[in-house]
């Protein structure tokens, strides 16, 4: 007879469109092999507190993971928290430890990012040097597409085809004027240009792609952006740049950075936090050529959007999850669960096992021969890549005219 | 034997994701008719330049048709230009007839808001002063839903749609944390505030209503709103504000405007774009209560969302667009033709023509009935009024992930 035992998941890092439906694997998988499944509220900090929830009365049925799997963001909450160094100060891994000890844990998801991964590292590790046999294994969640030690992160395929598709969109309400306009998309990632790449995949929509591409992983040439602008408006009225939150200047400095400085701070004393990268290149433009600019932010949306949600994506972060809980009962741990892609046509990937340690606080970046040699585009390589991961509908069930997602955890 | 003869149709103002569902009523009505469908390039503007195009040829069929229908924006391009007074200056006036009878044209359709309706009541009464036959009819279109004579405006249910939608998502990203935190999302409409009161609707959407919603027609009471914050604080982690751009302070002052002079001019020495209302209140929460604060600007994806087009918008759209062409042949002139509600529940509506210059250059706001008595919510009446508007999905064709338009017209 199978042991019965408890497996305690969490969540952390920011919010995507595709990290509940990670959660709905683990339930998935979970009710399959007849383990009780714990939730920390607001992940390992949360946790740290003694805050728990019982998933199983929560989430009760088939009809609750179908809400929870198209529900953005994290159903449990989260948290950015960092374990200190067990060596320097291992309170924090006692205290886990006791509460694993007193919940009868014998396995431990996270599902989130770079930091996620960290945490398994440290609590494997630790539990490791301790005798445990708590097993800990990491879910991957990003949409910054920025993990190592996988093909792509669950939560970037939604992402990328929000920012595909408004694009596509934005594009067209940009070109409705008989006069010169340079419309800059700013598009979320700090250190790797996946999502703004994404926008490149807007170009089968009936129109052209962007026009321009700009991504972190070049560093930022004014001249070089100042004159292809005024070139395309030489037989084009309307130019579409997709910018990353994450350009940076030839000295390292972010744009944004350059732009908050000249603006100062705000009423309250506060430096401004007015300005963005695609604010300040749109002030320069306008300055610089003289044309109408205007910077679309695509905010918050691009990682809460539930009705443009991948298919493929929702389908794979649902496998990833339940992946986790089989590699933890495999005795598995400090690993993270990923997909490794076998053929990109047909697209096809299989499921694998990594090293946490080779994924945890490491950035994966755009690769350079994945952009155009002038460094304002994407090339062929990269869409062959990407299309694959933003294929197919997977929407939810709408009432009222609004979509319908799983009540919020109280408590 | 019935003449055949030409109709002129044109799109002005700002785009819709339901403009083009009214062209492609126009096609519909054309077609059965035995009309020739020709386009205004950029509307009475690009007109005045002698720039048309052939309709027939361009949208040959069916699959262009629902294509068209799916595409936000103007497909014709658009316009913002105000004819003179003809007593005044009558050269336009003359360039535009002289323009529809080489053109064979018996009847014109134009379809815009507030100032198309001008043009429409315009050149109508200029058209009767010099014995033409031509006819003018209007048809409504507008994300403000601020047009007279109506019970709502074609582009309104699904800016509506995607308001609510963004707002229901907004809210499950900004619940994450375990920490008290305020969400201003800052909504569309200067005059009237009819969308930001669509982001009540995403009270179905498994959670809350935004918390707080602050609308044009009520003047910003800075007391007040702080107060119930901090009282909503309290109680719950999370407030969610949903404001109008054009809120004014009681000194008439548009709030943006007030948070612009705050922050001055721009390292070119413009005046600062960079604040706007939300981003100014978020300032001011922050300051006075100290929690965090940020904003999230719906900014253009309002009116450009094609993925969360209203069914009900876009069938209107597209029948109000086929009853402009019935109500020109019809031999009405200076008409805008229009929805009038005959019933809630069931929703139902007949379609009518109201002369135009009721609708020319005036403004419609959010009843102060529909407000709850405190300013800062909508009633249940208002609900009543705008569910049935979001209702039903009508979304693009998907091709390798992201939605299909139909080409750009060029040239």
């Amino acid at each position: 007879m199978a042991r019965v035992r408890n497996i305690l998941v969490g969540q952390s890092g920011g919010p995507t469109a595709a990290i509940n439906a990670s959660l709905a694997g683990v339930m998935d998988a979970s009710r399959e092999l007849g383990l009780r499944p714990i939730g920390m509220r607001y992940g390992i900090k949360g946790l740290l507190d003694g805050r728990t929830v019982d998933l199983s009365s929560n989430l009760p049925g088939k009809l609750e993971l179908e809400l929870l799997r198209h529900t953005p963001a994290s159903y449990l909450g989260s948290c950015r928290y960092k374990l200190p160094d067990p060596e320097k100060d291992d309170r924090p891994y006692r205290q886990l430890f006791d509460e694993f000890n007193r919940l009868g844990v014998g396995y431990v998801l996270y599902i989130g990012g770079n930091d996620s991964m960290d945490t398994i590292a440290r609590l494997s590790s630790y539990g490791e040097s301790q005798g445990s046999d708590v097993r800990f294994v990491g879910v991957p969640k990003t949409i910054d597409n920025d993990l190592l030690g996988c093909d792509h992160t669950p939560g970037y395929g939604s992402a990328a085809k929000f920012v595909a598709t408004a694009t596509a969109e934005i594009q067209r309400d940009s070109d409705v004027y008989d006069l010169s306009s340079v419309t800059f998309v700013e598009i979320m990632g700090r250190d790797a240009g996946w999502l703004a790449a994404a926008s490149t995949l807007a170009g089968s929509a009936g129109g052209p792609s962007p026009d321009v591409v700009l991504l972190p992983e070049v560093s930022f040439d004014e001249r070089k952006l100042l004159d292809r602008i005024s070139n395309l408006l030489e037989r084009q009225n309307t130019v579409i740049v997709a910018v990353s939150e994450g350009l940076r200047a030839p000295d390292g400095k972010l744009l944004c950075e350059r732009a908050s400085s000249g603006v100062g701070t705000d009423e309250f004393g506060h430096l401004a936090q007015l300005s963005g990268t695609g604010r300040y290149l749109a002030a320069l433009t306008r300055e610089r050529i003289g044309c109408k600019t205007r910077c679309v932010e695509l905010s918050t949306l691009q990682r809460c959007a539930s009705t443009t949600a991948s298919a493929v994506d929702l389908s794979e972060s649902r496998s990833l999850g339940a992946a986790g809980v089989l590699a933890a009962t495999d005795s598995q741990s400090g690993v993270m669960v990923a997909l490794e892609r076998t053929s990109t046509t047909p697209y096809q990937t299989r499921l694998v096992s990594v090293d946490v340690t080779k994924v945890a606080d490491k950035v994966r970046r755009v690769p350079r021969h994945w952009i155009t040699p002038d460094g304002m585009g994407l090339t062929r390589d990269f869409e062959l890549y990407a299309r694959p991961l933003v294929r197919g509908e997977d929407r939810p069930a709408m009432v009222d005219g609004v979509p319908q997602f799983i009540a919020p955890l109280r408590g």
